[in-house]
């Protein structure tokens, strides 16, 4: 059901622009597919409700992966972190500059880590406390409840951590 | 197309299996759709030349976006470093325990940052060289020349990096 798809997201929040937004007309077909692998667990039923990001909260969430997938887990239970990456179903793909409310202008779709995006992929990197069977407890994650899970990889800080890293237009402001 | 190409991606490669390899039915349909949303260019024509990880390598790539996104890099020129989500159009995505040649023994899926997986996404950080256009000059990727770009984030070294994040299984071996 993959193509008729592409309309509706498109049309999703048609017209609701906040002022400085611009929306593009996306592509009329998608290029590649994706298999939800599970769903993650989280105390926020609305967006409203989850964490601004990561780090806000303590909060313990879980992981169940699909039984077909759970023989790729062996081996994760080593690791101290794990790159999550999670499908923002809500969020509409059209728009190429937006305004969050918590910021005072618009920006650029790819300076922001906003679930508004052409293909909302996010990236969290969660502490993982265990595994039990298709289960993974992990602390560090902001998303809704029943969220689509896309991956799961180890973090490697030798490739992944870059502690000096800076966000310019961020300095200064709140995320 | 997104549908035709779940059986083709299932099969590609089937039986080439070494020791110790799981190759899983995937589900017969995609869950969600994907935009390329532009290029990668890189030094690398083949697979078998590619760096193994992005911190092997200074050499320079260029992320070309496509015209119809380039007003979402607003702001994005006042970052040090950037997450490229590309999509690994070549692995299959059948494995659950996979055995890569550099390795010893097979591992879970989940444990590997292998390109080989339910869904072959990348996530990899790089630094930000300069912004022309559509045009991003970039250090630190090591995929393929054309890769598809599904995504660019700001890296955010407070909810990002974790310098003492560890890989027990990783300990004491070459990645």
């Amino acid at each position: 059901m993959v193509e008729h798809s592409t309309a509706k997201a498109a049309q999703k929040d048609a017209g609701e622009l906040r002022e400085g937004e611009i929306a593009i007309n996306p592509p009329a077909q998608f290029d590649a597919g994706l298999y939800y692998i599970g769903r993650i667990r989280t105390p926020w039923q609305r967006r409203e409700d989850c964490p601004k990001n990561p780090r806000e909260t303590d909060a313990t969430c879980t992981i169940e992966l699909e039984a077909r997938w759970v023989d790729g887990l062996a081996g994760l239970e080593s690791v101290s972190h794990v790159v999550v990456l999670y499908w923002m179903d809500q969020a509409r793909r059209d728009l190429v500059l937006q305004a969050p409310h918590h910021y005072t202008e618009p920006r650029g779709t790819f300076a922001l880590r906003s679930p508004v995006r052409p293909n909302p992929i996010a990236v969290s990197v969660a502490r993982l406390v265990r595994i039990d069977g298709n289960k993974l407890t992990v602390v560090g994650l902001d998303c809704i409840d029943d969220t689509p899970l896309l991956d799961l990889k180890p973090y490697f800080a030798s490739t992944d951590s870059v502690p000096d890293a800076s966000v310019g237009w961020h300095a200064g402001t709140k995320r």
